[in-house]
Formats: C-alpha cells, structure tokens, sequence
C-alpha cells in the first residue's frame, strides 16, 4: 500500500468537494444544513478573493478523503492561524493514517506560513476522533463556548441599533 | 450622553489596538498568553494581505472600546462568515450600549458583505456575557469542542509523517 498523495484542490475538483462535504455531513447528522453549491465553492474556493482552501488526499489515484482550511488571527499572539474547518476520510480508506497525513501536512503549512496556532473544533460525542487528535498532542479548550448568530436573528440586529 | 462613534481602526490606531488587547486579556486572566507587538498588528492588520479587521468605538472622541474581526469559511453553507475574535468595553464605558452597538455594526458588515453566519467564543465563566449574546438572539453550540495543536507538538507533526 502507498502513501496518499496530499495536492491542493484543483477546480476540477470542485464537484468531488460538495460530495465529500455532503458525505461529512451525514456521518456528522447534519445533512440538512449543507446548502453550499458547486457555484458557491468555485467562488470561494478558487475566486479573486478565495475564502478557503482545499487539499485533497488519493491513494493510488482514489480519492480518499480531503480537507478544507483558511487563516484565522490571534489577537494574542499578533498572528494569523491556521484553522482547519473540514477534515474527512472515506469510509473506505480509514485505518491508513490518511487523517494523520492531512493533519500533518497541515501542520506543515502552518509552521510554513508563520501560524502560531493550527485549530478545529469536534463535535463532542466524536470520542474516536477527539482520542486521535489528543494523541497527536492537539487539546482541547473546553472552557470556551462557540455562539452563533444566523438567520432572523442577524437580520434583526443588523436592522437595528447600529450607531451612525 | 451621544451614541458611540463606531469606525474602521486606522494603522495610527495601532499603539491604542495593543493596549485594549492587553486590557481585555488582563479581564480574561490570560494575560500571559499576550504576546503581540505593534509591528506584528501593523502587519496583519495594515500589511499587503491583512488577516484581520478592527472597529473602534469612541464615545466624545474617547475610547471607549473596540472588536477585531475577520472571516471564516463554512463548507455546509459554502461562503464565508464574520467571526469576532475580540469584543471588549473598557469599563468606564459600560451599561452605555456599546457593546450591543459594535455588535449590530458587525452584524450588518455580515449582512452586507453576504456572510451566512456571525460567530465568536467566549469564556463558559462569563456568565454576564452569555446572557448578553443570548438575548441578542445568538445560540450557544455547546456540541462543539475547540482543538488547538501550537509550539512543540505543532512543530513535531510539521515534522513527522508528511506524505510527499
């Protein structure tokens, strides 16, 4: 058996990328709340402004999984991260150290590109994938709660009392 | 007493960006994990590809406070979003609004700019604050658990098994 082969996404990808995003979501039991489209990645990922960026992982010209970062800042540490949203390995192709190789070549980046911090957030009862990131030296931050405003909810405070 | 004055932080605003950081950490008692300097904020937020944002709030042209932000990515929506890395009143200035006006000023940057979702974290302590982003409508995503791979353990996965 090979090592994967880890190469940034091509546009060509695009259409592999909302399959294995949608394959993500059902392992992760929202499947409802992907609306990306092939249209809003090619913007995304591959337009004048790129928001992200993809890696995709084959083994022996197989697609076997992939993953999907950009850059956060840390007003602490004066510097920008590298925050990993999206990690996945097929089914298929598990038990070959392919996550461990995304992760490190993401590592790699980061350490390349002058981040200080390399973060991803698990969904808690995930206790296979939160065992395997501790063992990679990863911790977690428990005492920090994430909030999100979306939907009515941000229309409504848009709309409302913004100082002019 | 006026409305605060919200506007986008200017390269001069640098020395005043540093110390409401250090602030804001000192609240947080994570001081010591303040390692930014002037020169590495003038560059990630002035330099030739920013990577973050700041709004500062004046109240009678004093500093009242201010928010750094920048943009993250969500693959199941297939945009990006607004994350608020920091929020911070000094104060002096509380119970005024200000806050909740730098909030909605972000919140309509997010609309506008076609972002999905507004997020940030906060401390599970900070009690006051939850209630705050909760009855702005932000729900907690308490399933979520925050990783973070930094100094040694980054620098040794950097190192290790990279597939090439």
């Amino acid at each position: 058996m090979t090592q994967p082969e880890i190469a940034p996404a091509r546009e060509a990808d695009i259409p592999l990328i909302l399959s294995l995003i949608t394959e993500l979501a059902e392992f992760e039991k929202l499947k409802d709340q992907v609306v990306a489209t092939e249209a809003s990645l090619k913007e995304s990922l591959f337009g004048p402004r790129p928001a992200a960026q993809a890696l995709i992982a084959r083994s022996d010209g197989t697609c076997a999984g992939f993953a999907l970062y950009f850059h956060n800042f840390s007003t602490f540490l004066g510097r920008r991260g590298l925050y990993l949203e999206d990690l996945y390995v097929r089914p298929a192709f598990r038990g070959r150290s392919i996550g461990k190789a995304l992760l490190a070549h993401l590592a790699r980046l980061a350490v390349e590109r002058g981040c200080g911090r390399f973060e991803w957030a698990v969904l808690d009862w995930n206790t296979a994938a939160r065992d395997f990131y501790e063992s990679l030296g990863a911790q977690a931050n428990p005492t920090w709660v994430n909030y999100r405003l979306t939907g009515a909810a941000l229309e409504r405070l848009a709309g409302g009392s913004l100082a002019r």
